[in-house]
């Protein structure tokens, strides 16, 4: 396993993390400032300061990504299945013209939270079936732009709101369904958060294997949770191993960025300059 | 599948339901009231007016059980094991005291909040190794009893403070191991809340078979849900097909109690008698 105890070239900043501290060209300062060499923007926050403002912040402060957040929310009725398309094209070329290496994909639960204004449905095997869909037509265009698309298996307490794919094993079984020559073009972000209670997920990660593993996020699950989406932990705060996860990622070659993603009014509340000082140190002892 | 639309014959409360609205012996007057056949007792509901009070209650009332809620919380460090071993045991006594057909088991997460004041761990692999022994070794002890055991897996959201058995695939494999005869004396409790979202549940539902499905319980995930403890949803008020639940179960032969849980302030702050009158209504129309 890498040693992380000396520097932090390997910390990417997801930009959520900050995300109420300031925008994007702020975020790119801070992290420049801080020695941080990977960020991982959200997309409302490349679209507040505009695309090309965005991209030029990449390369004033060589920045490189380790993803670009998020392609996806395929699940809607028929009204919104074009909406959807094109939204994911868009997606595709706004990661292009900033550099990134994926785009992580957030498939989206029931059609009414997925595509709002969408008829509000129960059923999650219908969700499932139109994830893949979407993920196969949307692979189409990204493919032609050399753009891999990294699937993020969310928590189960989110299958209904963000994403019916909520383990490592089901996404790489729609991997081995839509990409069974294994291109490169389709893979998996696993972040702790979501995957660390998983009695599969050793067995997994080793099914990944090297080529399927296109992102690595890190932060803990903090006991109690008070907000299940915004109340996420710092590494070390909670009761994630977050090494074990690691150690067991990389043992199958990974060798990317650590990126920190954290949501969090507690976080969101304190400076940048404070969050990423803490951001830094807990990569060189928990992560 | 049976129909519910005519009567509430299979409707069992469990009585956390209405914990805040009145003591057990209370309840107990509330479901003669409202011709409620089935309940499913807590413990410290018991304790509070004492055993014999509770049993007196139950066949004042002409009630059967549903279940009694909880035995488990094998998780622990070494210094309070003997407390486990001793409370599982009276645990076992009580449940056959009340008539009870089986217990439910909720298994405990990590060391340091299923026996509180144990060494904090987050490891925990090691913690279902101990869920493992801890149920093989309740067994034996009720076994005597003939007092079956339901393993209830918990949603993932509950891994680190509840129960580190999230699904009914590692729940049905604990079964597997420890009793692979299928004697009768260990199953599975399986609550729609805690399991709607698993990509698995039809394919376990079958692996379960009539002979482990020892208890089913209703209510819905709201979205958004607020407290993810105590903001569990009356059936019909959220996003979970329970109706596709049950007939997965009936068709495996089960054919008791639709057990209503509802851990909810909200619920919690309305007069007993809406809430059952309540429970009926959704009993009879969307379960």
């Amino acid at each position: 396993m890498r040693d992380f105890s000396n520097d932090h070239r390997w910390l990417s900043l997801n930009t959520a993390t900050v995300r109420k501290q300031g925008d994007f060209v702020a975020i790119a300062e801070a992290c420049a400032r801080h020695k941080i060499r990977g960020v991982s923007p959200w997309r409302d926050q490349v679209a507040h300061v505009g695309l090309d403002k965005a991209v030029k912040a990449v390369k004033d402060h060589d920045l490189e990504l380790s993803g670009y957040c998020r392609g996806g929310m395929f699940v809607s009725d028929e009204a919104h299945r074009q909406l959807q398309r094109d939204d994911n094209k868009r997606c595709v070329d706004e990661a292009v013209a900033l550099g990134s290496p994926c785009i992580v994909l957030v498939v989206g639960g029931l059609p009414q939270y997925s595509r709002p204004g969408s008829a509000p449905s129960k059923n999650i095997i219908n969700a499932r079936a139109q994830v893949d869909d979407g993920i196969a037509e949307m692979m189409e265009y990204a493919r032609q732009a050399k753009m891999p698309l990294a699937i993020e298996p969310l928590h189960p307490a989110y299958a209904a709101d963000r994403a019916c794919v909520n383990t490592t094993e089901q996404a790489l079984d729609i991997c081995d369904r839509l990409d069974p020559n294994r291109t490169g073009m389709l893979g998996v972000a696993l972040d702790v958060y979501h995957i660390w209670w998983d009695p599969e997920l050793h067995a997994q990660i080793a099914r990944a294997g090297q080529d399927r593993l296109l992102a690595f996020h890190v932060c803990d699950w903090l006991v109690p949770t008070k907000d299940i989406l915004n109340d996420r932990g710092m590494m070390g705060d909670g009761v994630i191993d977050i090494r074990s996860a690691r150690t067991a990622v990389e043992a199958q070659g990974f060798a990317g960025y650590c990126e920190i993603e954290i949501f969090s009014e507690n976080w969101w509340s304190k400076s940048m300059d404070e969050v990423l000082a803490t951001c830094i140190e807990r990569h060189k002892t928990v992560v």
